[in-house]
């Protein structure tokens, strides 16, 4: 026991200081390691597992909407990345550039990408000559670059890992369409598979993507009360195509610019699992994100009969498609109890020499540490059942929390004192002018975090909360990550 | 007819410009996309899912083995890359440097991983304390730079996509063993999965990776008689481990260096099934690794019940597993059929009005164009057949290509006139002086590729095939790509 207790106390606990308890979940969790390159992070072994299971996740739900993957250089020329005004505004001042290539100075200067629509685009331009040439529904997995001041495992870092879908097509709707269901592609994926509850709408357009029509977002709120962005979906309208000159003979016989999109999502979705579902022994990975769903922790393990019934039982969970570890290591129970809560592992199962003569072994929720126990010969179909009931609550649970932090605001003091007492996302009408989104970054930090699909109904009389003057829009404000 | 003659017209033949052939294949089938980045390519969706199943086939036979993904950062802070000095030398002149982050100069340049060596060591040298600690078994998959000066798709270009794997063992012979077992790996995954026969061997010290004690290597034969280095395994011994300081208490409580080992391989397989399997009509893909293994065409697809048959028939093949594509465009069957065997799917099933009147379809191999008519509703068994027979058989015939395009020499004007005239390999004692080698090199232009592990019984009285002093090894010789 005082090995476990070592282990779980070496954790801050969340509600002290909650950027420390993230801090030490993702290195005693041994998700990311020590790296001598300032800014970026090493994705250890149980790290990059996650991102494993979400990339297949994804990547099936992208094929079965016909996404294509393919893979573009990593290098941009400057003359390129320039092409588009708004983008090269917004992408310019953080990328990283390549000016040697082996002993010679390079000609033109290249920059890492930090996202590739000009490259899509300079591949398009090419490739897209007929009406029979679109759609085109590319996607590729990659990593990207952005020349961050301060970074965090995960959420901010210098280099991270992503897709970038980037598509072309014959007519805006048909665009437009595509925006959308990718952004829904995104919010079932969350919901679904990272127990994660979003929040879906628009971006104002101060807090739009560079080059961007629109922008759609997903918007999920952390166990401290801060926003994440978790997903985004850009409707570049024919912008780009008019920059790059990416056009299309019609069935009409006319010259045409193709309507393009890009969404994406990154490997800051693994810092969303933790801020949204960790507490204060760890990591809770929802069970089906993660890569190990269930340990077998022998008690008394050389107890006679203990290890062949744990190893049975090892089998029988691997036959019902759980994915499932034995931990026969040399370690104490407790100490594996509390390694195994640590990772976030969603259930273990004890098992004794007491449970062996009963015929019966223990299932521990790592969610709610709940125990049950069940027959030996029922342990896999009970396990697969909890299993499903955990992934279950917890994406209840989040809602839960979400929800009770979510607050309303038709003044701005109300506005302002509760953004500054209590974590969480304001509900606010708001005039659709930028000088009050600045007005309020200013007043409290807060940004706008989306304008929601399914509640811009604007009452007759609603007011902007900053300005007072006719609202249009119904906006969620919060403090974002 | 004339469409189907002028899509396979516009291939260059094989045996009248190799070269031309394989650029034209690349364009044609594409697998390979136009970028604005010189020396840069882009995989476009058939080239790319190439590289999906070749990395799910590699990644599942790596796991099996107890390897596992990590991601490291792109990006080597020069004093780290020059940390080991052969290492350095053999990578500094080709990398590309990254010399400004946003809007200011680095304080230390970096450059784009060529190789992730020096960034393993920096990881291992902080996580490895203990005995416990071994063995590391990492892999990434991601994209690594060389600053080339020529280039082709897939065989040699700027930015490639490969799998690196890092290991640390707590002793020499458990290095050496992993080595050896990786290097088997990839040689039955070559032979298994992409029908390509290769040389297992180990590289003499001239050909040897910078830094590695030793390189081993499987070697195969392309079309043209020219050699290919189809993936290596490197045992570094402990010389990393000393350069990086990574040392280990053992179980006997002293402090040892570890030994490491490093193994890739690259998205220039893609090049290799081209330039092992390809004809005149195009790519000719080994079924196991077929992103789509067969197409059904429908012959008079308007006659009646043609069209509900053959999405009977798709249906039938894809729940018997086969990766299936029904055709049902507007275009002619020749054509679909050139475009079928440009794209190297390994079988088609055509079927008509007459076919459905006799309840057969007609099975048409890519690799010999042989054609089977079989009875409808055994059409999904036989196919699956068809494509094992398929793999045996493409197996078979590019081992007997390899093994009558492999020679011997004695002496060194038979040596030097076989290499000028047959291409090929060329089998030849050797003293392990480089002079020999930097001498045969200069005659010839062909390298020694490998020294294979199961040829090395040295018979008394051999002698160097260009010094005449006896011989210590036996050698494949050969030009390469």
């Amino acid at each position: 026991m005082a090995k476990e207790k070592k282990l779980v106390e070496s954790i801050t606990a969340r509600d002290v200081d909650f950027a420390q308890w993230y801090t030490d979940v993702v290195k005693k969790a041994e998700l990311t390691g020590y790296t001598s390159v300032k800014g970026c992070m090493v994705f250890k072994p149980a790290g990059y597992a996650i991102w494993e299971k979400i990339q297949q996740e994804l990547d099936r739900r992208f094929k079965k909407t016909g996404v294509q993957n393919v893979y573009l250089p990593m290098f941009i020329p400057e003359s390129l990345l320039q092409k588009e005004k708004d983008h090269v505004e917004g992408f310019a001042p953080e990328v990283a550039w390549v000016t040697h290539g082996g002993l010679n100075e390079l000609q033109e200067r290249m920059c890492v990408r930090p996202t590739s629509e000009t490259l899509f685009c300079d591949l398009y331009q090419k490739d897209i000559q007929s009406y029979r040439d679109l759609p085109k529904v590319y996607n590729q997995w990659c990593s990207v670059v952005r020349w961050e001041k301060t970074t965090r495992p995960f959420l901010r870092s210098r280099e991270f890992l992503w897709q970038e879908g980037h598509t072309a097509h014959a007519t805006a709707e048909e665009a437009e369409a595509r925006t959308v269901q990718m952004l829904n592609v995104y919010a079932d994926f969350c919901e679904e598979v990272l127990a994660i509850p979003v929040i879906k709408g628009r971006k104002t357009d101060k807090e739009k993507f560079a080059g961007a029509e629109a922008t759609y977002t997903i918007e999920s709120l952390m166990h401290d009360g801060k926003a994440l962005q978790s997903g985004t979906s850009h409707n570049f309208g024919d912008g780009f195509a008019k920059a790059f000159g990416i056009q299309f003979t019609d069935r009409d016989n006319t010259l045409k610019y193709v309507h393009q999109t890009s969404w994406g999502m990154t490997t800051r979705m693994i810092g969303a699992i933790i801020m949204v579902h960790g507490d204060d022994s760890g990591l809770v990975l929802p069970p089906r994100i993660a890569p190990t769903q269930c340990v077998v922790i022998p008690i008394r393990q050389n107890a006679e009969g203990v290890q062949e019934a744990c190893e049975k039982l090892t089998a029988d969970l691997e036959a019902a498609g759980i994915s499932v570890k034995y931990d026969d290591s040399d370690r104490s129970p407790g100490w594996k109890f509390a390694d195994q809560e640590m990772r976030g592992f969603p259930m273990r199962i004890e098992l004794g020499p007491k449970d062996l003569e009963a015929g019966q072994c223990v299932l521990v929720r790592r969610d709610t540490r709940e125990k049950t126990v069940v027959p030996l010969e029922k342990a896999a179909e009970a396990s697969a059942e909890l299993l499903g009931t955990i992934q279950k609550d917890m994406l209840e649970r989040a809602r839960a929390f979400r929800d009770s932090h979510t607050y309303e605001a038709f003044d701005y003091e109300t506005f302002k004192k509760t953004l500054d007492e209590k974590p969480g996302f304001v509900k606010a009408f708001w005039c659709e002018d930028v000088s009050c989104e600045d007005q309020i970054k200013a007043d409290t930090t807060a940004t706008s975090r989306c304008m929601p699909f399914d509640e811009q109904e604007i009452p007759e009389g609603a007011k902007c909360v900053c300005c007072g003057k006719p609202a249009k829009k119904m906006v969620y404000w919060g403090k974002a990550y």
